[in-house]
């Protein structure tokens, strides 16, 4: 029998993980192989590039989980520096463009899975183009901005958007030596959390030395007589700047998926079903698509989104390739974990902010609680800030955020499964959390913010 | 009205944490709360007393929560230094004995909460009794050990018993300078983890230059002419000795108990409800106990364990308090998660070991699997095993055993939320845990492990 034809579009996590898993449950006489990746580079850890700027992380190659040369050595037939130019669902194929040669020419599928990737959000601004402003999306892109680093070490570094990649961007600078400016359309940094918890980040921030500039709406990027970078302007005031790291947000890098007919949600991204494949007839029922390409449901608020991360992407590749191979998995979706560190804060949110219950319909109540992430007597005990949301009446968990130092970060997860198993805050208060002195004080602050919603629920009725 | 009068038997987590619920939710005028305690302290961490006695903790106080002067403050009429030596549950009366005085009296009640706790594990064993030797139970007792210690800081340390409190005091111990040697009747340090994990514990400690030495039963503390510790005597060798501590473990304290009737269960525990009232008849519905002197419902085995812990003990007197104060509040039960530390070593577990299992009648299969605490390129990435076990057949989660560095022991309690919804191991290869290269690798280690736990459940059947 002939073997069927896999191919993959995008050489990075979702794809290379699909392609590797179906490698493992068929061999290739069953089933042929084709990755296509535009870039350098494969399998790599995009969050890692925040570390590997920072100096944390010594060499580039660090970064890299496998090797084109590994995979191919796996039997799968990776074709680097290959853009997909075109997809034809209806003839299940793709048209592809050798990026050095310019060559083209179409390669026949019969399955298909889509991993393109996001792209970064750019905004239309004068001097956006200019010799050092940087995006950190690609490992590309990390090389170039170390590049401009070492050419020219300025002193003055600005970044826009204080999401997680801008805080942990500015965590970099300050460990490569700069004064750091962080520029930020809302009020308060991490718009992943409420502004009350986003206000703790902002002053843990200010305390690092990091300029934190909330409700600034970049207008410019000024640049010198060299064509380089000179300073970030914004409505009300003008930030001189050596370096400018771009850390807005990404979007779903659709182009092809959206040429080609196939449906996308309101976020631009591919929709799927739980096995992770493409929905609607026009894909045929033979096109799967993971990673930051695509929606996630959201178990929470019943809702899709999009939320680029390289650990759903793993677990689609994973999901997708078992499918693909022949096996059986889902991904039945998130509760919208999210952690990141700036400098020794630590940040931490699941579930629903307060304006997401609120557009979900959801009435809901809150509990703020300080504590600390050791037994208060032990040394290194820090404070900790947790943040809960909870349903009215059913006292249904809806939302965890976090913010606070060692060992802060993690506790997310005992939310992350809770919401997971649709846990009131009530039974939440009696779970059996691990505790000693070193680890936790004798109440673990997730609990302490469970008893204060209940109270919260109670009282609301 | 008459107030009712609720009287309270042991002053620390449980009892107080019970009379000072009960005191927030009814006033003086409407219960009177008497409380009686027989050593000199109140409401302390006993988990706390490895720190203070390895000089991570500088002073005693620093582990008392609150001191019988605030607990009188709020209107607890506290007793210290008195012994109840007394039950008499037919006439709803405790008999009472100034420590000090000798003088007895009678106490009539409305409502009684027995917090007793627990008392050591203390061998018949000759020398047991001699200068030297220490049990680590009371604040009374770290003051005596460290009094030893300073008095003649010798060299040589034996601890007796490789369980988590003798590791946290291995630890202390070395942490004051005493070569130190842990003498433990099992072959691994540990029992409450599975040999192979303990295996882990035993090569870990052995590293840090502290001598284990297993399947070593102990005949004899041999002493010198001055009455003082002089050497550990086991079947097949000796162990010089400057000090010798005692982590054999403990037992409830349920003297009073037993003595007046009430019903016991098989580890020799005070047997409760859900609301933490003592069952049975003779209590008449108006007698609670909770804390070291109870036994606690496993949610994993269906079966009653004793478990001393001082998180569990505040929460039943959390729910007791709620309960005789005319609220309504439960405590489920526990799935048995336990953390500890030796030196840079994390030790956790929840659920059933594989003995637990096989005594429950479960048939299961294991996955270990090796990651680390980050991302591999991230500064400080250490080794973490993670050891998993499910039902057959069912794929549920029965238990989580982990032994790694920083960051190991508290990813047990995404477990423990597993375990307490009745989560498959299948369903936990999905969960959405926080993800960042500082706090973890893209697969968390335990998703790692329950993704070889769900292959393990296949290949069986």
């Amino acid at each position: 029998m002939n073997a069927e034809r896999l191919v993959v579009i995008g050489g990075d996590a979702a794809g290379m993980s699909a392609a590797s898993q179906a490698r493992r449950l068929r061999s290739p006489d069953e089933l042929e192989i084709v990755a296509f990746e535009r870039g350098h580079f494969t399998s790599y850890s995009a969050c890692g590039i925040p570390y590997w700027v920072g100096g944390q992380v010594d060499e580039r190659d660090e970064l890299i989980a496998r090797s084109p040369e590994e995979h191919r050595a796996r039997g799968i037939d990776l074709r680097m520096r290959t853009e997909v130019v075109e997809l034809d669902v209806r003839e299940r194929r793709v048209r592809s463009r050798d990026l050095e040669s310019g060559a083209e020419s179409w390669t026949p599928y019969d399955k298909l899975v889509i991993a393109t990737g996001a792209r970064p959000v750019r905004p239309e601004l004068p001097g956006i183009d200019a010799a050092g402003v940087h995006g950190v999306q690609t490992l590309d892109d990390g090389q170039a901005l170390l590049d401009t680093l070492r050419a020219a070490p300025g002193r003055r570094a600005v970044v826009v958007g204080a999401g997680y990649i801008g805080v942990e961007m500015a965590e970099a600078l300050v460990n490569r030596g700069y004064e750091v400016t962080v520029v930020n359309r809302g009020a308060e940094p991490m718009s992943t959390l409420d502004p009350d918890m986003g206000r703790l980040v902002h002053e843990a921030m200010t305390g690092m030395g990091i300029t934190m500039v909330g409700d600034a709406e970049v207008t410019e990027i000024r640049t010198g007589d060299d064509g380089r970078v000179r300073a970030v302007v914004t409505r009300d005031a003008e930030f001189p700047a050596d370096v400018v790291v771009l850390g807005i947000g990404v979007r779903p890098e659709t182009t092809l998926a959206r040429a080609a007919g196939l449906p996308l949600g309101d976020h631009g991204g591919l929709l799927t079903d739980v096995a992770m494949r493409v929905r609607g007839p026009e894909a045929g029922g033979v096109v799967w698509a993971g990673g930051d390409c695509v929606e996630v449901f959201d178990l929470v608020s019943g809702r899709e989104r999009h939320i680029a991360l390289g650990t759903h992407a793993n677990k689609h590749g994973q999901v997708i390739g078992s499918n693909v191979g022949g096996g059986y998995a889902t991904f039945p979706g998130v509760v919208g974990t999210a952690v990141s560190k700036v400098c020794e804060l630590e940040i931490a949110r699941t579930g629903l902010r307060e304006k997401d219950a609120d557009r979900a319909g959801l009435r809901y109540v809150t509990a703020t609680v300080e504590s600390t992430n050791r037994a208060g007597y032990y040394p290194g005990a820090a404070p900790m800030t947790v943040k809960m949301l909870a349903e009215r009446r059913t006292g249904r968990l809806l939302g965890v955020q976090i913010v606070g130092r060692e060992g802060a970060a993690k506790r997310v997860d005992v939310a992350a499964v809770a919401l997971t198993a649709g846990m009131t805050v009530e039974r939440m208060t009696a779970l059996d959390l691990g505790y000693a002195p070193p680890f936790s004080p004798v109440w673990d602050p997730v609990l302490v913010a469970a008893r204060k919603a209940v109270a919260a629920v109670r009282a609301t009725g």
